[in-house]
């Protein structure tokens, strides 16, 4: 196990009707609040209503931050910052998915700053303080809500850039899972699709003693396993919502990534969809990451995979390791389509055209050649995208 | 899943080295630290040494308080106060296992109180405040290194009281798997049988849909069954001292518990031959635990200890419920002596004259006959006894 450190201060609220518990986290914070959301979604559902109703009831003072994009973009967060310098707001609510939470979090940091809030998400040890950020999260998939990162956009300089500091921890996050029940099947299908990639990102690692976290890892994708189909043919089923939120938020949260070295794979590979097409982030890793599985199958891996395909399948080992590798694979694909999911870049419009420029541009962006679990050159990476044509 | 919170703010600094992070970590917060531990092992292992060196080269000055004991005493965390307070120590650093972090806890939050110390025991909404506290953990088992609870006890009023405050999380914990190789066999192997108890006590809980966390719980079962056993015949193992301490951690850090309703079992029945007799722990839950499942399988609860046997243990399904329940609780007491843990009562040298009044005792302390997973009166609680001589 490699050296780690542990720190995930935000406090977790969950379960129905906590966002009303919030409120209490907030109070001693001040009174004036940047409500910021993203599109319609949460007026149509009634969550809007509901968190003004407690703001107004808990004497809140609100002004609102709306219209927070899918990858969030920077100028977002200046407007944002912007709103809070204007009127001296005092915290700021999320209410909203992983967007709507890491646009917030930058303004909160970006509004304790002097220069502009782009300088922050490229050098983030400018970032000093922040205000207050509370969550009421709405989609869930990201586990911004419980952990120090955020995404941003720069379309001015084609920059899609992650940030971590410290002071991006959200103070409290109210995780209500009926807050879910009004998810399209495809966000649905996709957030489980995303939580099952991150924890795949860290289980499929080099380090071989970290024994806890692998079974955590394990365990958060039964989970999805599990309750995902569930949620999707029942959409207003707590105990599946539930669940699915709650591992979402305990695979990012840090727990799963603790004592491992070496950096992500599928992300960098399908954030190059993302760049180049109008692909959804999760979309694109349900069909990345079977191909990548399939490409790194090797004596050296076998054993993991067959550890995966009968610790989290529960196929029997009394098989060859790498049949029972290709079981698991096979049916995490398989899983995938279940959902719903595309499983090939066809179905997402994708062509060959760009493939060996996206497979350059993803290599640098994780040091896929150097930190990934089996090193990938960019010919790799391409090999790996016309698999899934 | 019933409604939670989970909050867990201290930072954890996890492996070879260390403490010598925690120094870091303990800096603003100014000079004077009061240092708090237990008797000589720490002299004899190196570890005194080592973090007294730490603390001169960081500049800090130190004053001591040693002896804390087993089962620490209201009396000690007295005099820590006083020490505190005559010197205007700015911060607590505890170096030691449970017993250690727990009696400087309370000393961080009665230094900041006007009225004796037991008054927050008895009375944990009078804790508004304490001195930072920082611990290097050199015995893994009561996860009181990330948690805000404190065990101690008046031998004036014959009482052992547990005090939870979220002001009594530590700052930040160094933990570091090489400080625990020194430790005696029965150390290690009781530390394993705590752990894997605290576990138990929320792995048994009425509550079913709580996935995510019988999954973490399973998962820590299963390193503590892997592990446990390497780190009693290799204890410089580092994978398996890594494994076991991260897993004591979590054991208790909040994350089983959270969504369960109900109280504990077999903690309330153990601390009763704590009381009556001089018996460790690890040592009263090896014996009590198998004896109370064994008490409680039924019907009711068969499927779950299937479960338990099957995710756990590895047993295969086809067998029915009831064998299967019993093949698992059998593997656990097998387990507990191959660790070489007692599992009767006879080789503990408690004999049967105290059972009624124990049991007695042990109903009221954890409301046993409403809030356990299957409620125990104290006859029940008797013979739970009287099938452990």
């Amino acid at each position: 196990m490699e050296n780690f450190d542990f720190y995930a201060p935000t406090k977790i609220l969950f379960g129905r009707g906590k966002s009303a518990s919030l409120m209490g986290e907030m109070k001693p914070f001040g009174k004036r609040v940047l409500m910021v959301y993203g599109g319609g979604s949460i007026r149509k559902n009634g969550i809007y209503d509901t968190v003004k109703g407690l703001l107004a009831e808990n004497g809140f003072e609100v002004r609102e931050l709306s219209g927070v994009t899918p990858n969030p973009r920077i100028e977002k967060v200046r407007e944002g910052v912007a709103a809070v310098r204007e009127w001296g707001a005092q915290m700021i609510l999320a209410v909203g998915g992983g967007s709507t939470v890491d646009c917030s979090k930058v303004i909160a940091a970006g509004s304790v700053y002097e220069g502009d809030p782009w300088e922050l998400v490229k050098n983030p040890s400018l970032i000093q303080g922040a205000l207050p950020v509370f969550v009421v999260l709405t989609m869930s998939a990201t586990g911004s809500e419980m952990n120090p990162t955020a995404v941003i956009t720069n379309p001015e300089t084609k920059e899609k850039q992650g940030v971590h500091s410290s002071f991006l921890f959200p103070r409290a996050s109210a995780l209500d899972p009926s807050c879910l029940y009004t998810l399209p099947p495809i966000q649905t299908a996709s957030g489980v699709a995303d939580t099952m990639s991150h924890v795949f990102e860290e289980y499929f690692k080099a380090t071989e003693d970290t024994y806890v976290q692998d079974k955590l890892c394990e365990g958060l994708l039964k989970t999805c396993i599990k309750w995902g189909p569930v949620a999707l043919t029942e959409p207003e089923n707590y105990s599946a919502r539930a669940n699915l939120m709650w591992a979402a938020t305990m695979a990012l949260n840090g727990l799963c990534a603790c004592g491992k070295a070496g950096k992500w794979s599928c992300h960098a590979m399908a954030h190059q969809l993302g760049a180049w097409y109008d692909v959804t982030h999760g979309a694109a890793l349900a069909v990345i990451t079977p191909a990548w599985m399939r490409y790194i199958l090797s004596e050296d891996t076998v054993e993991r995979f067959a550890d995966y395909a009968v610790n989290v399948w529960g196929f029997s080992r009394d098989q060859d390791a790498f049949t029972l590798a290709s079981m698991g694979i096979d049916a995490t694909e398989q899983f995938f389509m279940d959902c719903g999911l595309p499983t090939h870049l066809s179905e997402l419009g994708v062509g060959e055209e760009h493939f060996d420029e996206m497979a350059r541009a993803a290599v640098p962006y994780a040091n896929l050649d150097t930190m990934a679990y089996v090193p990938l050159k960019a010919q790799d990476v391409a090999a790996i995208y016309r698999s899934c044509l």
